[in-house]
């Protein structure tokens, strides 16, 4: 696998529940060095639309034809806006990871959709999908799903996109630019 | 020079004559290399308070103890609100610098600054205080300003930062963000 590869990251920025939209930033990056473009878009915070607009992001960037693949940071974005992969996969035909640093509390998630939405079952289906693996970094380990790939292929390009720490650049990268234009500065981790 | 110099880059976001603020963008990183911190600020198109409006960022931001340099993409945010690096200078103590592509034509701004602004003296004087240095690199050369360092620290900066194509990537990524923000996509070079 090249260096240089092209991976779209995707993040969404930080909100209160005060508000009815969540900003979502993608970037594409070489491996896990060198910026190419900034997309931008928003969701409705607990909407059912993030999968469309994943969608959308990558079939309407100039960079698609670059793109290998596209790292999620978790399987939501803007609250319980959850991002069905393997749909985005099919509409795209770009592989689909997604990254979290802790693992997900399944029980916590399956109580807080059952409390909080009339359809929580299409919501906990989603997320519940697919298997969850983790993988070993040299600091904590990551978990990751992940569709269009192979397992092997998933680890490689979480290493090459990896400069510091655990997180692969194009995730953590949107991260800071989704928190900092929304808070005025960047804070806390992908 | 050490190669992980934080180097704050600031550009400002493409705008239309309709809207009356343009957003501003800073970004920390760490020589050419590594994304720190995204900072978020607006200023008013055509307005004066460009120079307050940096000065600001730096003195704010967390990450002003390591700063070494701010690199402007040219000398004017929003418009024609004029960056003073000078005053900034003096009032943050951070050295700083301008830098642009293309080489200003300065009978044409002074011809658009009499024309749209009463205020034209005072704009025009920041505009053409200190000395423009042509940069000679691989490429094309780019055209700078600087206050607080010497000419070989500048061109020094410049080499370690600059990764492809002439312009430093902190001002290349903030002109990616700015615009990418702004516009759906990034689009253009700074």
């Amino acid at each position: 696998m090249k260096q240089q590869i092209r991976i779209l990251g995707i993040d969404d920025a930080p909100f209160t529940f005060n508000e009815k939209y969540s900003t979502v930033i993608g970037v594409v990056m070489r491996g896990g060095e060198y910026l190419e473009s900034v997309l931008h878009s928003q969701v409705a915070i607990d909407g059912t639309e993030a999968t469309a607009i994943c969608t959308e992001m990558i079939n309407q960037t100039r960079h698609r034809k670059q793109l290998k693949v596209a790292m999620l940071d978790g399987v939501c974005l803007g609250g319980f806006n959850v991002v069905d992969i393997k749909e985005v996969y099919e509409a795209t035909a770009l592989p689909m990871m997604t990254i979290t640093r802790d693992k997900p509390d399944f029980e916590d998630i399956k109580h807080a959709l059952k409390t909080h939405f009339r359809d929580w079952e299409t919501r906990w289906k989603i997320i519940r999908q697919g298997t969850l693996h983790k993988i070993p970094t040299s600091y904590n380990p990551i978990y990751i799903k992940y569709v269009g790939l192979s397992l092997s292929e998933a680890k490689e390009l979480i290493n090459i996109s990896t400069i510091r720490g655990v997180i692969p650049e194009p995730v953590r990268v949107a991260h800071l630019i989704a928190s900092g234009i929304t808070r005025g500065e960047s804070y806390g981790k992908a």
